[in-house]
């Protein structure tokens, strides 16, 4: 895999996690969306078919990460080099941040439209912003250990399921594969989804955060920096975490 | 691939997908339906499902485009001639004029009970008549050059998708194939429908909107023309970019 | 194909159909349910997942037709031999019996408890009784001509897609083709559900109409018999259509 | 297939199934999650991801029985060894034991603070207490021989699918394999998990249910002992039917 395939390949699946993600997320926060309240079943679904879309156009370029976690998980494993991590991790930050940016693009007038009226989330109140939850994951209880633990059990599964692949396709067929770990992806977010909002990928939650801090949008209110590393310490501890199960309960 | 196959595998696959993709806008729509009011899930799925089936039938026989921005992007890739581009067109928008006028033959008892009562769908007073969403889009916010780049950005990721699929499928399994893009265009509607509905394809909207404005439908109330040509200009751009992209950064 | 294999393969096969699809009735109508009122998406996911169960268990065995409009369609097209014809069509309405009967056992406490009371369903007053939904199927509004013309288009559309199935799988994956013949049937209830409940398939509608007749439930109303033949006759007309399509557009 | 892989896969996979199916059930129960009361479909669709987890994990390791009426179905029908069956059957409880306490770890915070308020379930009233059905399934109307019945003819469903799924799989893809049955777990659910909330699998109720009566948790009340049996006997007799089905009408 050349260095190009990786950044392209990254890159644009990255984005495209982040556009149809975060636009699922966007989707149902705005009033003036066809989707508005339409439930936890829209937005699960919405992040697992993000995933399955940016898989499968990056699947065949740089073996689809997407996420600094799966790269570190890949790297302890053996799969990925620990030379090629940094381009790895750079590309999915730019990935995430520009899909962030299309986002916005996507939903502009919602964003400047909607955000003129003060209450449009019913939970505003204890919330940064009403937009937040376009870009970034915030807590339903802020605890540090809870919200901790809740990303790093999150993030093992998504894991262990993406290291123990190998031992079941018996054809090789990235197609499946990726439709599988979008499948598992939908699960987490269904199951596990409820205190933190799943990261369980660090650069899924950091990326939107620095673009929410960049972008000129009304009403924006803080982006919630003291929150903002669990999510990217979390994915990256469960990830580790499971690639230490893995090998020594599967290798 | 004969010019038959591609008339054929045209019209009664894209007749397919309108046909489903109408039909869950008239499901949701009507009172008199066993779905009224069952959300942006059902509307989602319905579409991604409708894409499926006139994909899966189509598959084998022309390819199963079903939308002159998949045209359009595999003769710039190179895989469909430029000389069969027209027949493609042709075949869609036939097909998707036929869709629209099954949709109306299956809910043909609701468009004539339910019609006569005025106040079907909560946001009526601002659109041309209370079923021209079971035919052709409309914006939540009116505003050219938002709704141009919403329709881009969506039909550059189903684009951006069907282009890689040759880099994923080591087997031929084409049913697969298909499931993966129906689920695609399944994620593009939860997640960037909100704004303009997701027409990503011009005939999808264009089709029916002809029908629309032909059948003798009570209440109908007008076709909306002046932001017909966003519907076809936008995914058209989308296609264009999206191929443009996968030269530069996968080819 | 043994005389035996269809025998078992269709009547366990429509059984589970049955079980699974009238049962997914059942769940949303009572009230003491967990799943009381559900939805739209609950009955058509639950419906799909009723075809690929009785798909997947016996797609080997009998090739799971478990539908007269799917047996006269292969039949017509030649897969099929016509004297195998009266064999299936017994074994599938057979099995809708008993799995209508199955339904019934579920959900004997909820058949008997919840029916003492009257107002279980929102349009009980329309209805022949508050259960029926859970056994046969009924038009939301009553045209003979509308409501054939919603069953043959819907049957038209899972008919042909069954027929195109042999154009699309290069490798013989059976599991994958029930897959996506489930999915097929989840479209044609989300878009084309909406006016008679998509029958679609003449024994799911009769064999549990009888089992209605003779079971002993408390208020159960009458068995409307007047509707029968619609949900029998527009999946045969249907069927036919499609493969009449099949031959003249793709053989 | 060694011990030590039917240890660590069962034990792995069946806590990822439990984590991730008592996962959903939290998300929709506690008032101070992201999924709260998001209904059925949510539900269904957790736990039929759980199972897709769970199984293709454990698939290339033990077979991903993950469910001791799996396990027994398979020694009857001779895939299994009798012999590994006491193994089988105690990973696998340790594993949903496990999985359960994962539950607890995730939701930590929502189990302490959301239960010092006491109207958190609109039936807490007939309930052991607000958070027994994170744990343990109850029936919605007790009675013995009815119990029994739906929990028998629900897993008689799956165990049959399991056991055919040999007649279909012509390609060794158990990624495929493991996405089917998850999707007829997703089925038996939507459509028979009405009564009883469908234990079908003696560890997924008692394993969570000795947790429950282990874990110091606020206000839980009793652990409703005397259903217990219920939701293990019932999938046994269940899973002994459809082998014996099976071997009648298939083998």
């Amino acid at each position: 895999m050349s260095s190009s395939d990786i950044f392209f390949g990254e890159v644009i699946g990255t984005a495209l996690l982040i556009l149809l993600g975060g636009g699922v997320c966007a989707a149902v926060t705005f009033k003036r969306s066809k989707a508005h309240n339409s439930g936890w079943i829209v937005i699960t679904f919405g992040w697992g078919m993000a995933v399955l879309t940016g898989g499968y156009v990056a699947a065949g370029v740089s073996g689809a990460h997407l996420n600094p976690a799966v790269t570190l998980a890949l790297a302890i494993e053996g799969t990925t080099k620990w030379a090629d991590v940094p381009l790895y991790f750079a590309s999915e930050l730019l990935g995430a941040m520009i899909g962030a940016v299309l986002v916005w693009l996507a939903y502009y007038g919602q964003f400047h439209a909607d955000l003129k009226e003060p209450a449009m989330s019913e939970r505003k109140g204890e919330n940064p912003g009403p937009v937040h939850g376009v870009f970034f994951t915030s807590p339903e209880i802020r605890n540090v250990a809870q919200n901790l633990a809740t990303e790093i059990i999150g993030t093992f599964v998504l894991i262990i399921a993406i290291l123990t692949q190998g031992l079941n396709d018996k054809v090789g067929l990235s197609g499946i594969g990726v439709l599988l770990v979008a499948l598992v992806v939908l699960g987490i977010g269904l199951s596990l989804g409820g205190p933190t909002g799943y990261a369980i990928n660090p650069v899924r939650d950091f990326g939107p955060r620095i673009v929410h801090a960049l972008l000129p949008l009304p009403n924006k209110g803080g982006s919630d920096w003291s929150y903002s590393w669990i999510p990217v310490v979390g994915p990256l501890v469960g990830a580790a975490l499971a690639a230490g199960v893995y090998q020594l309960a599967f290798a």
